[in-house]
């Protein structure tokens, strides 16, 4: 297993976003992670919360092989980046390197998974890490959450860049430009390998500077005279820090709705990187003391979950908040993919009750966190790395990004486009794709942490559509005749109550079946009978399931 | 009932798009219908087929008080203007009214729900039709598919203009450029009330000309030495006639996959809307006997429907054909909000089978059909009409293209923006939003037609969510033990086999409650007992049922 001479990259995770959740960089079994994040399910994976990777062949690894890892560098604080460090920590006991933001949030989740005591380290970025052979060189990065860095791994066949969540914003909210100076001196030094952000690859021209929402929120807070409630992230702490300046600049006071918001300002109010004047804030109980032209709310719910605040407040279901004709919502963010349906009925919903929602088709309220083509070109033009890995993003974006890479002159077979799973070997002069390893999503449901199988999945999909049929089928042991009536169950197939000539049908089935099969087995050819009827008559498959016995005299209810 | 002097305007559907399905146009108890389509199920209505409009209201009018329909007129081919005109036929019996395509199409929709006996009548763009006391005059408007009209209806009140789905192509495939002229003369008489199409309202500019896809087809085409996938909406004949074109252009022959675009070209091809050269096509499973750059092939399954051609595909499940590295997949048509993450999935897997994926955003391989804001700007002031109602939409589209018609000049409270089921009223000088009629969605499920309600669907979420667990318990009916070890079958909870721990401990929990309560209700108590156990050790929520019985001597399995 451990390669000789040679450096390992092995992104871990299903098909999705590509090395954007847990990265291992090996070298000689001494290993390193970065990152320890989650994926958030798709529309059809029933009922699963979240999906941390797949990180059991680092385990095995570890047991096995004594693979030895030095460090988790955190490279920002979002979910995707940061979620899964309670499950990690459960299995690999190395000590965690953020910086002071991402710590700070990476502590509530350790806490949780009563991690607390587990070795923290909080570095700022441009300090410099030694990892067993690696040494890391941290460097600041602009994203949609504040203290965000890239790294630059200087490992015994070279210097490998990870440009972590990336965007080149010249005039950020917190006036700290990316640290072009260190990418320079990466370039001067050399660079073996650059592994860079590829969600918006598929996107022309630069992702627009975060001081661009300046203008359009003074535009809408100009304006309007009724309350305004703005959405965002719960983590997006620039863009609550440009909110607060908005309210105050046109003269309103300032509450938060949304607990993980709330948790989210206290911790990055505490640690300085955002400033709130005191007498801005109000509770959210006191909103309605106030005149409208005087409040601004801050939410969560931008992504059309029911149970965020704006979802709440769409479905008139918020305990201290009421929609009102005269209210304006700021949706300042972007449907994540998938969630589109649910963003735009949230959307209609708030309109319906009578609020003028402002979106990013609508004004320029939201920008994204992540680079766009030109910003993607400049990064390798900076760096001029000998190979090319194309990491966060689809496969589809991966491809563009790798297009763009060999536009600007790295040779096709100096790039690697991979999945989750696919191990990279760099030396000093080649790249090689590996084998796949064995993995892939491991679903959280509850407190299931993978018991979650492609079976249950399956059975969810079938009963979401179509539902079940149960019956309990009791036999007189003597007669061999139904000893009661079939007692049929059903849920998600059709309305029972409603559908009494289906049940009529289903006991005549039960009862052919019963006469004709004396002594025969009884159990599947009721549920094989059933089903039958079922499609036959209303076209749908409900899953069916039978409990035959005989018994003697008659059954009591309980 | 009948409002007298008064034209009703009823567009009837759910909250979803608005008067896009189905429209009433009532004067005096005489009136049209205006398209009958169905809606597509969003991602949370478990399997359901497809939604009909609620046209229980109009049937109870007709028997109730001698409301009289005198035509369905069909604007368009398209599923969602045609697709529940066998439904409607079963209980309104109107004439159809359609154009030579359009009603080709319906032909075959009425034929599977045994109305082919039914009287259709095709019109040409320009006809006008006398139906009671309205004088329609048809007008053919552009959009992604031909023969679409749009129509101004002479009421008793006055003329009211509805657009269909339209954009403005003054260059269409098909080179018949919307009608002007007509427009401009029902200005010049003078316009009551027009009806628009919002769907791009939120969308600044002009939607490109249909021509503009020839360029980017041309392109790829002329680059690409493997075999070319064209990937679009059967229906849409313009854009299969320029794959045609592109495909002679290039020297390669041309292939269909899909049932029901072969449909849409039989039908079109004999009515003349489609003119593929004989020796240009050829069967699928000929591809394979010549070489890649001589192969086009047209699909569906540009929304990434799994069972469709492009799924299949994407999937490696179909018959005839497997992607190569080397293929070329052309995604002609935009995901349709809601399955964004289907069509990237199938792109992505697409790309991981080794072919190139080509998608609007990466070329302008597609147009929308719909006019955006400036073309929208320009029908209002074609027109001139004195009162505007935005359909075609979701809430936020029609709240947009009504500010559109304030920008212009249309006073607000001359506009109405409403839901579906929601009464307008026009006289020749009012205009006034009446009373919400009882209805909405109908699901369509198999062969059920309405039968799905709130509960069976809130069912169908909670069993995809969480699954269900049954048990059965039969009790000694003389010392009140249980006769047998309880029977317990669960799906989509968790994988039992793997679980004996839990079925242990709901053996015990039933053990526990059968004995602590003799003579009591035991089906409750079992059923809530294992629901706490269920959550308490999962914290999931499967719903949970029980059969209790007491029975004499050893129940025997069959």
């Amino acid at each position: 297993m451990p390669s000789p001479g040679k450096l390992r990259i092995l992104p871990l995770g299903g098909l999705g976003e590509i090395g954007k959740n847990m990265t291992m960089f090996e070298y000689q079994n001494e290993a390193i992670i970065l990152d320890a994040g989650i994926m958030f399910p798709e529309n059809d994976m029933l009922g699963i919360d979240y999906i941390i990777p797949d990180f059991q062949y680092v385990v095995n690894r570890m047991q096995e092989h004594g693979l030895r890892i030095h460090g988790i560098v955190i490279t920002h604080g979002h979910e995707d980046h940061t979620g899964a460090i309670g499950h990690v920590l459960d299995h690999i006991k190395a000590p965690v390197y953020a910086t002071q933001l991402t710590a700070g949030l990476l502590e509530i989740k350790m806490r949780e998974f009563k991690h607390q005591d587990h070795p923290l380290h909080v570095i700022k970025a441009g300090d410099v890490l030694s990892l067993g052979p690696f040494s890391v060189e941290t460097f600041h990065v602009c994203h949609s959450i504040p203290d965000s860095i890239g790294v630059g791994i200087n490992t015994p066949v070279g210097l490998v860049v990870h440009s972590g969540d990336f965007k080149f914003d010249h005039t950020p909210v917190d006036g700290w430009p990316p640290d072009f100076a260190k990418l320079s001196e990466f370039s001067r030094r050399g660079v073996l390998a650059l592994l860079s952000d590829s969600t918006n690859a598929d996107q022309d021209g630069w992702t627009p500077s975060e001081n661009v929402i300046e203008k359009a929120f003074d535009e809408v807070f100009g304006q309007v005279q009724g309350r305004i409630i703005v959405a965002t992230f719960a983590s997006h702490i620039s863009r609550i820090q440009q909110v607060a300046a908005a309210a105050q600049r046109h003269g309103r006071k300032l509450a938060v709705a949304g607990h993980s918001m709330t948790e989210y300002i206290k911790v990055a109010s505490k640690l300085g990187y955002l400033n709130l004047p005191k007498d801005l804030l109000i509770p959210l109980d006191k909103t309605n003391k106030i005149p409208p032209n005087e409040i601004a709310i801050m939410a969560t719910g931008t992504q059309g979950e029911p149970s965020a605040v704006l979802g709440r407040l769409a479905g008139g279901q918020h305990r201290q908040l009421e929609i009102e004709k005269g209210d304006t919502v700021i949706m300042s963010a972007h449907p994540i993919p998938g969630n589109e349906e649910s963003v735009h009925r949230t959307i209609n919903k708030l309109i319906q009750r009578g609020a003028n929602v402002v979106y990013d088709r609508i004004a320029l309220v939201h920008v994204s966190g992540h680079a766009r083509r030109e910003e993607l070109k400049l990064l390798i033009n900076l760096i001029r790395p000998k190979f090319f890995i194309p990491v966060h993003g689809e496969l589809r974006h991966l491809v563009q990004h790798s297009q763009i890479a060999q536009e600007l002159g790295i040779p096709a077979e100096n790039t690697a486009v991979v999945e989750n799973g696919t191990e990279i070997f760099l030396t000093a002069d080649t790249l090689e794709i590996g084998q796949r390893i064995p993995g892939g999503y491991v679903f959280v449901d509850g407190k299931g942490v993978g018991d979650i199988g492609p079976i249950v999945m399956r059975d969810r999909e079938n009963l979401g559509r179509d539902g079940f049929v149960s019956v309990m089928v009791l036999l007189d042991q003597k007669t061999g005749e139904l000893a009661e009536p079939p007692d049929i169950v059903s849920r998600g197939f059709v309305y029972l109550r409603e559908s009494s000539w289906l049940v009529e049908m289903s006991n005549q089935v039960i009862t052919d079946i019963v006469r004709s099969r004396p002594g025969g087995n009884l159990t599947t050819a009721i549920q094989d009978g059933l089903a039958k009827l079922y499609f036959n008559e209303t076209k749908r498959r409900p899953m069916t399931f039978a409990y035959v016995r005989e018994v003697q005299g008659s059954p009591v209810p309980r």
